[in-house]
């Protein structure tokens, strides 16, 4: 059955070419082809291997190209450049169920190429075999549920900050003022992993003494994404030692460790590992390069990711709105009935109370995790009463009450809502 | 002595705000800082683990923004959108002489901070931690020139072409005939690895067979890069198979295994690692945004690349050549006296004999692999013929003689530079 399956892949193209041959040149480049016809390249080796276009819609026409190097026939003097949406697909056998080698075939040279002056991946789709095959989501929203012992509601998280600098007492410090506010979710920085001024063990020991004292006396285990980043042996290690310590969850930078590192720390975890996207701008921020959020997850959700950022409403980086509600609804749309491979989207970035209500009603879900810095830190009557006002304003968001409403009738929310920007 | 060592990283940015505020932002976002300022974050630490701007060239004015989504000043209408060359530096102590977390350091958030609407890493600086924890180049040029036997000119070479859709045996049948013709090195498409029509123990027993046959009646033993890409453990026990088979290289797809991945390898590789930057298009092609080659190919030098690709003059892709002679002499020159680390490069995609004298002019180097598809498959005198010319061409080019003068005593060349276009 495999060798009917194909792998399909979306694109936004911008081309002063035709778009039909432009498209045929991509296929032809990430297959069979070659930039001069060589004598192996029969028609039943074509039949076999090469990639077809499936779809070609023409859209609007442009002034100028978006990104330099490209060509122009010639002749065509202005050229046309337009834009266009495209479908490739390829038969699985040319590469097999393989992460790294469908970026390979999906993501390949074909940003190179001079016949485009944009060319961004905006979608996968994947036959079977690639869940079958690869580790996929093994805990996500309802294996961190169950961890975190949080249901119905998202999890209310918080990174420490500042985001290196601190040395392990100082953070298992910080978490410990964190357990005792309530929260759910604690992430270690993505700028902090093993450096000599606060290494891996010493932290991942002084915090897990803090996060288990606290279970013992209050029955919550606080989750805590201990930042394993690093090469393959020692992210597995750095697992190994978070487990021992009766921790829930280890994090890792995508963008650093690569998909088959990540492949390598997830096929090992036992526990969820939160997926950090660092990086993602480098790959994505040109919106005629690169790779949407929609495509790139897919990948990261085969690989083994339970968690991933998604950035937040009204965030400080240059992201809208609407993108970060994409990216969290891809995360939450099931890849296939027999593998949904759901992730849980991390909402993080300037977060507090006020885009809570924002927030559910785009989204439609609160599974999720809520990761808020200054709100719960910053809040004037502390961190307890800032975890309580996020808590009440997704109380208001899930229930429908305005939250300015809902604050009338809770403090912590109102000198929140007073003070939130 | 450690403690005192620093990480230099050089951006180019683009930004409607002060641009020393805005640096500031970066180096901020990077280290201790937050979008609010944190109990934690005192004087001590600050000066401990802060990034710092330490040097600021504010370069031209330009009329509006390369990406979206940057901020613009309060009151600022229309607002000064410039350019500015910034160096920061972290202290070591951050995150230790880890590449995959350097990565996070220098490349991570910062691409999406609203502040810029460019942003781009041109180079790295590396304290001597890094070369004595990583790998670093282990062939690199003269090992890479031991196993190919090939001395004081380039590797001719060349890309088993069609990309993909050859099943074992003819890869095998095409590499019997490149041996035939001299090569001296063969490389896998990047779109061939191991799938299931093509798998990689088939093929790298079937092409051995060949190259080990031709070694055995030549003395010479053609370098195979077999495209090993996949899982950790896939790429370890691919890598184990070509060993035992007597082959002398493996390759990857740098993009598609990430840094940890890689990592992994070439901690565990017996053999030169030919590295593949298929993608880099996605991270590179927007001028104000990404990461420039040059530090790029750093981090895999480190992380234990042999050769690297930097595309080749007059090629088929987006890139001009002025780009590509600076990534080719970003890999030839040295990382350091104590620890060069000096990467082969690889001239490929639409090379031929025409090609030759331009770049050793504007390399000054033959310490490269110059692989040529269609000027060795498709010379009308037939592979050998291709190959001699392409060898011809450089002889030319290396003693200073122009192609067409040298073609008159070397028919092979002549009817080279007769076809090639």
């Amino acid at each position: 059955m495999s060798g009917a399956e194909r792998i399909e892949a979306d694109y936004l193209i911008e081309t002063a070419f035709d778009p039909g041959h432009a498209a045929a040149a991509m296929a032809g480049e990430q297959s069979s082809g070659t930039f001069v016809p060589v004598p192996g390249e029969t028609p039943e080796l074509k039949a076999r291997a090469a990639a077809r276009v499936e779809r070609l819609d023409v859209l609007e026409t442009v002034g100028s190209p978006s990104l330099p190097g490209a060509g122009t026939p010639r002749g065509a003097s202005p050229p046309v450049i337009r834009r266009a949406a495209v479908t490739l697909s390829w038969p699985v056998d040319n590469l097999g169920p393989s992460l790294p080698n469908l970026v390979a075939t999906v993501a390949g040279n074909l940003f190179e190429l001079r016949q485009f002056s944009g060319l961004r991946l905006l979608d996968l789709r994947l036959p079977a075999s690639f869940a079958a095959a690869n580790p996929g989501v093994r805990f996500g929203i309802p294996g961190t549920r169950r961890l975190a012992g949080v249901e119905g509601r998202p999890l209310i998280g918080t990174i420490v900050k500042p985001s290196v600098g601190f040395d392990a007492g100082q953070t298992a410090a910080l978490v410990a003022t964190l357990c005792e506010a309530g929260i759910d979710f604690i992430k270690d920085d993505e700028l902090q992993a093993d450096g000599p001024a606060c290494p891996f063990e010493a932290r991942a020991r002084a915090v897990m003494r803090v996060v288990n004292d606290h279970a013992e006396r209050t029955g919550k285990k606080v989750m805590f994404a201990f930042n394993l980043t690093g090469e393959v042996d020692e992210m597995r290690r750095r697992h190994d030692l978070v487990r021992e310590l009766g921790g829930t969850c280890v994090m890792a930078s995508l963008n650093s460790v690569g998909v088959s590192g990540f492949l390598a720390l997830s096929r090992h975890a036992a526990l969820p590992v939160h997926a950090h996207r660092n990086g993602w701008g480098a790959l994505s921020r040109h919106p005629l390069l690169g790779w949407s959020y929609v495509a790139w997850q897919k990948i990261w959700r085969l690989a083994g990711a339970d968690h991933m950022h998604v950035n937040g409403l009204r965030n400080k980086f240059s992201e809208d709105d609407d993108s970060v509600i994409a990216s969290a609804r891809a995360c939450l749309t099931p890849m296939s009935d027999a593998a949904p491979n759901v992730v849980m989207p991390v909402f993080s970035s300037g977060q507090s109370v006020r885009q809570a209500g924002d927030t559910y009603a785009a989204l439609g879900s609160a599974d999720l995790i809520y990761a808020a810095g200054g709100g719960i830190m910053g809040h004037p009557g502390g961190p307890a009463e800032g975890v309580a006002a996020l808590r009440a304003a997704w109380d208001a968001a899930m229930a429908g009450i305005p939250a300015a409403e809902h604050a009338k009738t809770h403090p912590a929310l109102a000198r929140a809502l007073e003070g939130a920007s």
